[in-house]
């Protein structure tokens, strides 16, 4: 019983991830779901990114938490429009919640681009697709090394794997060819991008996959 | 239905988290179960823990990942019995995984102490009552120190607060004051462990909790 009722749940979504599909492809948005455990600094890589091709590309942030509008009022501060989603106990967002969230920021006017931080998790939100054309999978050197094998599911369908973080990794005992290694195992295609949030290091190649995808769109 | 399904999932549960309670009980075990973020250091936390308080407490360790025997042979290194959990695809562990790996570890002799090092998620965990006699709940500083009043539901229950990674304090933006004011919001209770695994600073007080415990229970 138990099974079945995952599966209706899973099926519920996915019709609204199929929505979400067609309301993206109507207004002409991509959208990226961002997904990475608890402070791996997917806010902070979200920030930058707005500050490099807010510009060139019109976004909008759909920010999911269990609990606060912290996230929320930090990007806000950047001036793009922003829809914080608070799951309360939830462990990730689901395409429902997004179909809503979506109407609400795209009343605000037109966009390029969405990006979705997802609740903080390694687990469940790889799970429940939004209708996404990508998740962006976000692991900062801090964690470890050993995440990508020790949680498999995200990495295996992630579109990009970003490795965040990069200024603290000479404090730690991070090895980048072991992660990328066992990345490649699980991913053959996915472009991988290491990159400081703070300072901007290795954003050149990010925002470039960001600015030639929006071209070929 | 879904409610419905998931109020019995908790039944279930708790109905072994009772077995699990009178099996501890009955072998003079205390159970800690140790929950945080993907790569919090919570495997690093109970290696130094064994490494301290090993020669006086006799210590098992129940390890669940997602996949892979990784912390179940970091472990294994430190000469304490280990029972490693694959989940697969699930978020968190129960109290009938549970139950089997206690009576699996138990038949390696007797123990003082069992700590569960639970999946790497600051969400799905704390939801679940495995018969522990406290939940440990480990947040790095690489975190930041936003995650208590963003992920609420473990920092509330927590038995105790124990902040890893103070080797990595220097280099971030992490405010204790911030972080155990938050907690203390939260849980007016629980004892709060500054420390760095790798080093050793801070276990003191830790190592004195446990010892005290075990001389009173």
């Amino acid at each position: 019983m138990e099974i079945k009722v995952m599966e209706n749940v899973l099926k519920a979504n996915d019709a609204w991830a199929r929505e979400n599909r067609a309301f993206l492809e109507e207004h002409g948005i991509r959208m990226f779901n961002v997904i990475g455990s608890p402070g791996a600094g997917k806010t902070a890589f979200l920030e930058k990114t707005i500050g490099l091709v807010g510009d060139r590309l019109k976004i909008g942030i759909i920010e999911g938490d269990l609990a606060t509008l912290k996230d929320a009022e930090r990007i806000q501060k950047t001036g793009v429009p922003v829809y914080q989603i608070n799951t309360g106990t939830a462990c990730h967002l689901n395409a429902n919640l997004i179909n809503t969230a979506l109407k609400g920021i795209c009343g605000e006017g037109r966009f390029d681009l969405v990006f979705v931080e997802n609740i903080g998790n390694l687990v469940c939100p790889s799970g429940f697709d939004i209708g996404e054309h990508a998740k962006i999978a976000v692991l900062s050197v801090a964690e470890g090394d050993d995440k990508v094998e020790k949680y498999p599911p995200l990495f295996a369908k992630a579109g990009a794997l970003v490795v965040s973080k990069l200024d603290l990794l000479e404090y730690t005992n991070f090895s980048m060819e072991a992660a990328t290694g066992a990345f490649r195992k699980v991913n053959r295609d996915a472009p991988i991008f290491a990159l400081d949030s703070l300072s901007g290091r290795g954003f050149d190649a990010w925002t470039e996959f960001l600015l030639s995808g929006q071209e070929s769109s």
